[in-house]
């Protein structure tokens, strides 16, 4: 686990307050759950890779806990209860830290925080396609160039699986297979379940279709499966959500693949993730699930929604020297030249302050010089010298640091001189 | 642990962001610190009685580990490791949750959140002058009314009992049980340790005093303790503190007691505590810790600080019906009259967020009717409802939710109709 030290602290927390800013523009409410919750609930549908690598251990009231390796099993569970009577559609926004134990590697560590955003309630295409503009605003907030989306359906997969009576559990293994591009051990499972030789053939020819010509892509696919009903409606609702995307005028660069499942069990419908070139691994990613609120006991909920990476937002960020928007603030350094004015100091420090001009007052009882030299050390703009004569004029000493140069201000004028002047 | 749903949580992310505005303003770089840290680390100085409601465990790699209680022992580790070179004065800001496994009861959960300002390598009053007046910013930001600063300062009884050679552990004991108010117990210590009579005599008047008048009560306190060296050093350093304070024209209301010490073992000079009078329980509280960074394997290094409950300032906000500072915004529902023309929804939504209009676009396929029975429900201010007549002329129609009237807008019009109007 890190520390963030202040430059990369401010990059996590206008990451996370641009994702806040987007959450409330789109109308989702944010929510707190707690970090630590019920090893039972965290793990119930998790997926084998997750489960093994949660911090579970027993609390001091012999409860088995975990620290929350994702959000999704606790806003399932606020809406399967708390929220269980809330008219839909349902927004919900939260953002925090997770906790997996995986090797810590590139892009990949034990803490890492997400932005997690739900949509519940609505099976329509079109909410799909605001959780994809959703993550599309938030790359944009990062100022992040040539961002890619990949993006599948679990249900072609499924759908053919399914009409080949292989049940869910075997479903779930064949398709972690694909997604990590194991397909011979894949195809192998799907041999030993007895399926038919045309699933054989046109699964091995579906997980190779892939592109940035979605529409055509997506035609292919339909081609492909035509045999398989369901798979043939999970090829037409992913076709109804780019459309809409498209139509919608948010610009983003798609990749279609046929054989991308994502890692996570409880997708039932589009999945997707967002990449940057520089990175192999992904900022973002979601889909949908409509079956997930009832498995945590509430009622038959459709639901998409999306996670993103923050700590990733910000490596991906660096790698770019993507600079976030800031507004150039002059920085203060407040000296009084002798002890005696220390409670002054302080006064026109709180003056400025109220005036939103931030502050550093001299602390360490150092002369004037010395002070001065560490203001520049710091990057400061302006230093405030208080004397007893200015005082008495009720007047200040205001030094542009970067010019050089020092006048005395009335009091009275002091914000103004420091906010106006450059 | 508790959820928190979307009206607390603004307000925990409210003054949470206030929190970080205010850092800002004094020059406090903002640091993230892991919630999971070594047991030792975070035990060492923490006290008996925190130590013994840590959330502990070892990890799947047989670490001892802890979820943190505090923010302390975190900051002084990285001050005493990665920022060891950092010229002083360093002053840092951080903000999270913290877990103490306490029976919850009013105002406190096993699960909270405070935001935590340390000013280090200053042994200057002015610094702790600082440190309360970091504090009295947040409580004005919260719109918090009649709040009440308790303030004390633990060299005054230190310096006592050091003198009568009672040892530091002694001390300790001692303090706490005083700390507590249970002074009966605390002088019997004092006792059995052989303190003096003359000890014994000005602990007892000590104790009880206490008051508003702060530079009276300074004067009484100084006269009772006069035959011991350093405790009346402490209340000299204490008046100088105070008297700053005053000095920067920040109104406070304070109440100095001789006897107060605060909980934790750490404090070695001025403590204090903030309280709204609707709550028995503090909303904030700090104090000068000169030996935690040399504890921790850092160079000796002055330090003062202070640590803020954020969700007991929201619960006092709760209570005193404090309302923080927001824009009125507007909020608005895009309604397709018809399927064909969810894209043109989305594309309008779009548009509108671009201009910073936060929109919920009908994601539910109703009819018209029933989305805008849902946007009145939901206390919205405009529908604008997107249809194939109007669209050919480049509008859309735009209705008052609140007014009860519609117009047809041009889409080039149509933010500054929803921006202007109320």
């Amino acid at each position: 686990m890190r520390d963030f030290l202040p430059e990369e602290t401010e990059m996590m927390k206008y990451i996370e307050s641009e994702a806040r800013r987007i959450a409330q523009l789109y109308g989702y409410g944010e929510v707190i759950t707690p970090v630590l919750e019920s090893y039972k609930l965290l793990a119930a549908k998790a997926g084998e890779e997750i489960r093994s690598r949660m911090y579970a251990f027993k609390d001091l009231g012999g409860r088995r806990v975990a620290l929350r390796p994702e959000f999704t099993a606790s806003v399932a569970r606020l809406v399967a209860t708390t929220l269980k009577n809330e008219p839909k559609p349902l927004r919900l926004f939260c953002v925090g830290s997770l906790y997996r134990y995986d090797e810590p590697q590139q892009g990949r560590f034990r803490e890492f925080w997400q932005s997690n955003y739900e949509l519940m309630g609505s099976s329509k295409p079109e909410a799909d396609a605001e959780i994809i503009m959703v993550t599309n605003s938030l790359m944009k907030a990062a100022r992040l160039r040539n961002c890619i989306f990949k993006v599948g359906h679990v249900g072609v997969l499924r759908g053919i699986l399914r009409q080949e009576k292989i049940e869910e559990k075997g479903q779930n293994e064949i398709m972690q297979l694909m997604d990590k591009k194991q397909y011979n051990d894949s195809l192998g499972l799907v041999e030993e379940a007895e399926a038919s030789k045309k699933c054989l053939a046109t699964l091995q020819k579906l997980v190779r279709i892939k592109g940035d010509k979605v529409f055509e892509v997506l035609k292919t696919m339909k081609k492909h499966v035509e045999d398989y009903e369901s798979a043939v409606d999970a090829v037409r609702n992913l076709h109804e959500i780019l459309k809409l995307v498209s139509e919608s005028g948010e610009k983003i660069n798609m990749v279609v693949e046929a054989g991308f499942a994502r890692g996570l069990e409880y997708y039932t419908g589009m999945v997707f993730e967002v990449y940057v070139p520089e990175m192999n691994i992904a900022l973002g990613g979601g889909g949908r699930y409509d079956k997930l609120i009832e498995l945590f006991g509430g009622e038959s909920t459709a639901a998409v929604g999306v996670a993103h990476g923050i700590d990733r937002i910000m490596m991906a960020m660096q790698k770019q020297k993507a600079r976030p928007r800031t507004e150039e603030e002059k920085k203060v350094m407040v000296i009084p030249i002798k002890e005696a004015l220390r409670g002054e100091a302080l006064k026109i420090s709180r003056m400025l302050r109220d005036d939103g001009i931030p502050v550093e007052v001299e602390v360490m009882g150092r002369k004037v010089t010395k002070a001065l030299e560490d203001a520049d050390r710091r990057m400061m703009d302006y230093a405030v010298i208080v004397g007893e004569r200015e005082l008495k004029e009720e007047a200040v000493v205001i030094r542009n640091l970067k010019r050089r140069k020092q006048e005395t201000v009335k009091i009275e004028n002091m914000v103004e001189t420091i906010k106006v002047k450059t």
